[in-house]
């Protein structure tokens, strides 16, 4: 269904995915055995949390991925700095046969996660598990961007309905259909986008242009006709020429659809003072008998002007948010990486751990196979552990902040816990059914319900405790020292 | 192909063009001829000039696009308010046998573009054109930006070669291939998203990742790897540890690849301070004779930090730019909008023209059918004039900006002009065959160098002068004033 995976092929990767997968194999190294992992830094939108999302696609794509022959061919015309072919015709031919055999691990969508936890984990030969890189984090660093932003938005409008209108802003068409379902995860009711609904099952809504105002020689005569030939859809946009008048007339009509046996919906305002214009709608439409009518307000909306209009007494029961939802805006990426943290011979039993070293402690990796464990006390949340899978990790335990080593937790062991990533895939075949779409967004709904208010607020939100567990810690010291040693200090203090 | 026309149904939109689309066929609307424009109002990212982008693949979307029966039986399924269906089976019907006749004019990609100017302008039965709304918008808006912001990054660069690697940040899959596109005609010379290469015939490019280095136990035993694999392809990336210890074993592998014959393309710098690294690492290079090895740095590139990278003197040759670029960063959506500006009975001769007020004198619209002309004196660009197509524009003119009356120019008789919208649709056959991408991206690289620097600054710009047409400008405050009579005046001062 092209419509669901419109990028199934492998070639939707960085060149470099592809030399570097050639050299591994012509090098003998392919077969090595590797640990890559996906993780962010820091949590987007200067937040206390993010909502995991874009597993299922990214399953969907890596269960049908191939090389095609046109995708061979067009390998093959590929040349270096000298006009010589830059792949052999006999790694090609690898290309032409690969099939999935990684085992993968993976953080289900909608559960609330933290920088420097794992939300994919690739065991396999080191040719793909590095072959994946590009399409694990160009899949889960967006989805996972929009359904956090839309989790912020759905607690600036404090429950009540937000709905997704963000089509036409969106980065090109997937743009749009990745963040529609992305924003339902992350806590919106419903989308504009039809495709999407048809795709992933999601509720669809809609009210009308101004355009249809503007076809009609007067506003009355506009709404009139919406009501005769959509008696049961009536929210009337009523900005296009004066908000208020606007919102005489869509009661002139309400009075006429209710005679019909119908009850208009609501009416729309996309411009001006939202707070304003609202307040004095709700007096217009409530003196009129039209308590139950919706008021729906979109133009620019995000978090911030939400909660803005919030404090003002705005009268607005449906939020319609779209240009500022689907980009991410003030944020349009997540920045989430892909690491390698293990290696070894196939079918060694010793992994080497490996490490990567930067100027800015942020940046250094931390090496390992990693498993995040979530743990409460009375069902509250009190810290996660980033620990090695091979560690023996006990009742209790201490987690270290990675950056900032004098912040650490003692993990009480009457505390109860959950590992957060499960198996998605073994020996490249699926294991893992991703719930239903409304399961997920669910999940993010009663994950969030357990954070902590200082977690969710908008402006120096409470850090939750996350850090790696002491011996995963000791290990990585150990290691930075090590490498620094034997590749020599910084040369620039 | 699906990787080039991802999302071809016509699904892909909002629910209330569905809807006002019905509520026009059952009214005995849907027929009238209508005229839409999409233009933009103000340039992103605060600059001075755009460069259009994305018809291609929009009349490639519009050539094919249709609601297959599966999108008929799916929209069969929604229901309204009341739980009744929402759409008509009669009215599905006539989405089934959907075929394009609209007339479409447009502006080919590559052309430096400005505020209220229609990029693309649609005339056909109102149904139709109200229906096309939401994907010309997804389509041009994002190209376009991409494709300005793509522009601004090479100007920085000062004829410097630009790359894009930004598939990995990029907004899901889709996004990474549009904005691959983009960025090409925007300037950049090639990309790393081999996709993109091959549907676009992009040139690729690509070095390796740190995991190539980590992989391995040290530093040196990698690059000489890779240069054993790939001799013709060698690009260190040298920061993995220690970045000025990594640009000396790049010089060592550099000796040993030269004695086989084969020449070190260069290294790469993608983290820490890229003016002192890549001054060090110059001299190194220099020193050991390898004068001609480039230097290619990455890490969150934009416009702002190449220019100041330029200002200190770094000593890089090539720039990789991802992120930054291909979500636009600073300003993730253009914002084009597509007015209802013209309508009238089928076959009739007079047009009405079509007026949208807003307390926000930059958000009302402008009436009429537009074309946009180009003037030049000697060669140098003077002025663009907006001007309606049934207006009888002698030589020379005058063109008022519409936010600000005060603004006029004069256009000189003698000057020379080009008319900017090509028709590419007629009674909804191709009648324009897009130019090879290479063409429209030299059509962007002339067209800026025609450009004023004032205009390519990125700090104030100069602002071009664009404006209406006397008699245009002329009509629309009249209509203004008579839609404002009609429907009051604003109910707040």
């Amino acid at each position: 269904m092209p419509t669901t995976q419109p990028m199934l092929s492998l070639l939707l990767t960085d060149l470099y995915q592809l030399t570097m997968a050639q050299a591994y194999w012509k090098s003998g190294r392919g077969e090595k055995e590797a640990v890559f992992q996906m993780f962010f830094r820091r949590h987007p939108f200067d937040g206390g949390f993010t909502v995991a999302c874009g597993l299922q696609t990214l399953m969907d794509v890596l269960t049908q991925a191939r090389f095609d022959d046109s995708d061979v061919d067009y390998l093959a015309t590929l040349t270096g700095q000298d006009g010589q072919a830059l792949f052999d015709a006999d790694f090609l031919a690898t290309l032409r046969d690969f099939r999935l055999t990684c085992d993968i691990d993976a953080i289900p969508e909608g559960t609330i996660v933290f920088p420097f936890e794992p939300l994919v984990r690739v065991t396999g030969p080191l040719v793909q598990a590095q072959l994946l890189e590009t399409i694990i984090l160009n899949i889960i660093n967006f989805q996972t961007l929009i359904a956090t932003k839309a989790a912020r938005i759905c607690i600036a409008a404090q429950g009540e309905p937000v709905i997704e209108f963000g089509l036409r802003r969106a980065q090109g068409p997937d743009g749009g259909l990745s963040a529609s379902r992305a924003a339902y995860v992350g806590g919106c009711v419903a989308t504009s986008n039809v495709l999407a609904g048809k795709v992933y099952g999601i509720p669809v809504r809609g009210t009308h242009a101004h355009s249809w105002v503007m076809s009609f020689d007067d506003e009355r005569e506009a709404f009139r006709t919406y009501a005769e030939t959509l008696p049961n859809n009536c929210v009337f946009l009523v900005d296009t020429y004066d908000t208020l008048e606007g919102v005489r007339r869509a009661i002139e009509v309400g009075h006429w659809l209710r005679e019909q046996g119908h009850e208009m919906v609501g009416i729309r305002l996309d411009s001006g003072d939202l707070a304003y214009l609202s307040i004095e709608a709700r007096k217009l439409l409530d003196a009129a008998g039209f308590p139950d009518a919706m008021i729906v307000a979109s133009n620019d909306l995000d978090e911030t002007i939400i909660n803005s209009l919030k404090q003002q007494g705005a009268c607005i029961n449906v939020w319609g948010v779209g240009t500022k939802l689907v980009t991410g805006y003030d944020q349009p990426t997540l920045g989430g990486v892909y690491k390698l943290t293990a290696l070894r011979d196939r079918g060694a039993d010793d992994w080497r751990y490996c490490i990567k070293l930067s100027e800015q402690a942020v940046k250094i990796s931390t090496p390992g196979i990693h498993q995040v464990r979530r743990y409460s006390v009375d069902g509250e949340l009190v810290a996660d552990a980033i620990y090695d899978v091979r560690s023996n990790l006990g009742s209790g335990c201490v987690v270290i902040d990675p950056l900032d080593p004098t912040r650490r937790k003692r993990i009480p062991p009457e505390a109860t816990y959950e590992d957060l990533l499960v198996p998605v895939f073994r020996q490249g075949v699926r294991v893992y059914e991703p719930p239903p779409l409304d399961a997920s967004r669910h999940r993010a709904q009663s994950s969030l319900a357990r954070l902590s208010p200082g977690l969710k607020r908008f402006v120096n939100p409470h850090i939750y405790p996350v850090g790696l567990e002491q011996s995963l810690y000791d290990l990585k010291m150990q290691l930075v020292l090590q490498a620094r040693g034997s590749n020599g200090q910084t040369t620039r203090p």
